[in-house]
């Protein structure tokens, strides 16, 4: 491996519902916003004093960005929706279970999870970054890596399943074409319907077998999901049509194992 | 596409050189960690007071982990290298550039860039969720979805390039295999050299095309890179051996286009 490699923490962020803010109206915010509206985020744009592309004045119309605001952007913005304030003089120890539902409100309602920044304006830019730094915030300058807590690279998105390709800002573009390369490799398999059908063994699993004493930890149970999703291929997978009931028999062999055989394992779900 | 879709924004982390939180020593600490060295972050762990992986120990032992704390978690651990306090009363309207360098202290030496909780004590796990969020801090608190600002993917790294694969926390191990497909895929092309071949074009362009007037924005910029980037396959962008010089050649036709043919690109470079 090059000595010069630097590696990104690639993350899923769960925005949904959360308010995320994007300031400028081109191209870039543009394609912020329709990477947000993936993540069902709730989405305010701060157009700036120029135009305003036509697609965002389209996705505003058809109620999927949150609040278009049309003037230049003030500093306040960043806080616009911010009303509760949690009186700890910055002392975490001091936080006990009843002060968990306010804190949730500000996180689901209130504070911004991200701030993309799409302006032209160098200046403006730089201080939005220090003033989103100073409040917290996680920031992208468009365009100004070293003024990014965060990149965005190309995505390929297919119902729950999510692949994201970045080249840490050394080549968006050639991100776009591998994402091509991988979107033809899965055409015709359901993946879908395999993250489904493992997502209900997973949350099946959670739910019934409890975390009470040594012998089951998170790891005992991550490491027989591990284990299980291993018997079958992606398509193997796909074919299932699992519901809870039928997930509770493959859990009741927990931490043993169903049987391995395909044909075996689709006997036991539907008996 | 169906209903119950609930998508994440996929994003590449810039944790390069910031402290980063890790709470637990088990098998899932040991995961978390080795993202976080893959992004070059600077670890700080936790261990709590039961057995510490060994892989965990030997990290420490080739001085990949910044710091190993071997006791229970305590609340200050949360701000344990802060120690720069920003007078402004929370009024970011105040920021101007003399912050700047203040703020960039904060942000590169002192604050968690992000927190990963791994313990099975739910109780803490929960506390400790809440304290992140009063302090603004991203965290994940392992095996508890609705507590997490971000999930952990499956991740294909190839140098500069890297691949996450995220079932939005339904399937783990799916994305795990779907990984595999994706990484055979790519067997035997030079990724990583059409990656930075790219980027040097990009960096050149960044360089020596500055946005000045109305004329050259940043969406002019980058719909020209794009445009390039789309001219040649990944295994023809990596026989190329850009430098400096060479890309200033290509860069030279900017708003214009260099030759789109393969041979006449290549002589284009090498004169």
């Amino acid at each position: 491996m090059s000595k010069e490699v630097s590696g990104s923490l690639l993350l899923a962020w769960q925005v949904k519902g959360k308010h995320c803010l994007v300031i400028g109206s081109g191209d870039v915010a543009l394609s912020r916003i329709n990477h947000l509206i993936r993540a069902n985020a709730k989405i305010t744009v701060i157009t700036g004093g120029g135009h305003i592309h036509e697609d965002i004045v389209k996705l505003h119309e058809e109620g999927v960005i949150y609040n278009l605001v049309k003037r230049n952007y003030q500093s306040r913005d960043l806080k616009m929706y911010e009303k509760t304030s949690i009186e700890l003089d910055g002392i975490e120890e001091l936080i006990n279970p009843s002060h968990y539902e306010e804190i949730r409100q500000v996180v689901e309602h209130e504070v911004f999870a991200n701030v993309c920044c799409c302006i032209d304006d160098y200046e403006l830019s730089e201080r939005i970054y220090y003033q989103c730094k100073f409040l917290r915030l996680p920031v992208n300058i468009a365009d100004k890596p070293p003024l990014c807590d965060f990149y965005f690279g190309s995505m390929f998105n297919q119902d729950n399943l999510q692949i994201m390709i970045s080249t840490n800002g050394k080549s968006p573009r050639l991100s776009k074409l591998i994402k091509d390369n991988i979107a033809r490799q899965f055409e015709g398999i359901d993946l879908n319907k395999a993250v489904e059908n493992l997502g209900l063994i997973r949350s099946c699993l959670r739910s019934n077998i409890v975390i009470d004493d040594d012998l089951i930890s998170i790891d005992t149970r991550m490491n027989w999901i591990k284990q299980l999703t291993d018997y079958f291929s992606l398509k193997e997978w796909s074919y299932f049509n699992l519901t809870d009931e039928n997930c509770r028999k493959i859990i009741s062999y927990f931490p043993e194992f169903p049987p391995k055989d395909y044909q075996e394992f689709e006997k036991i779900i539907s008996n």
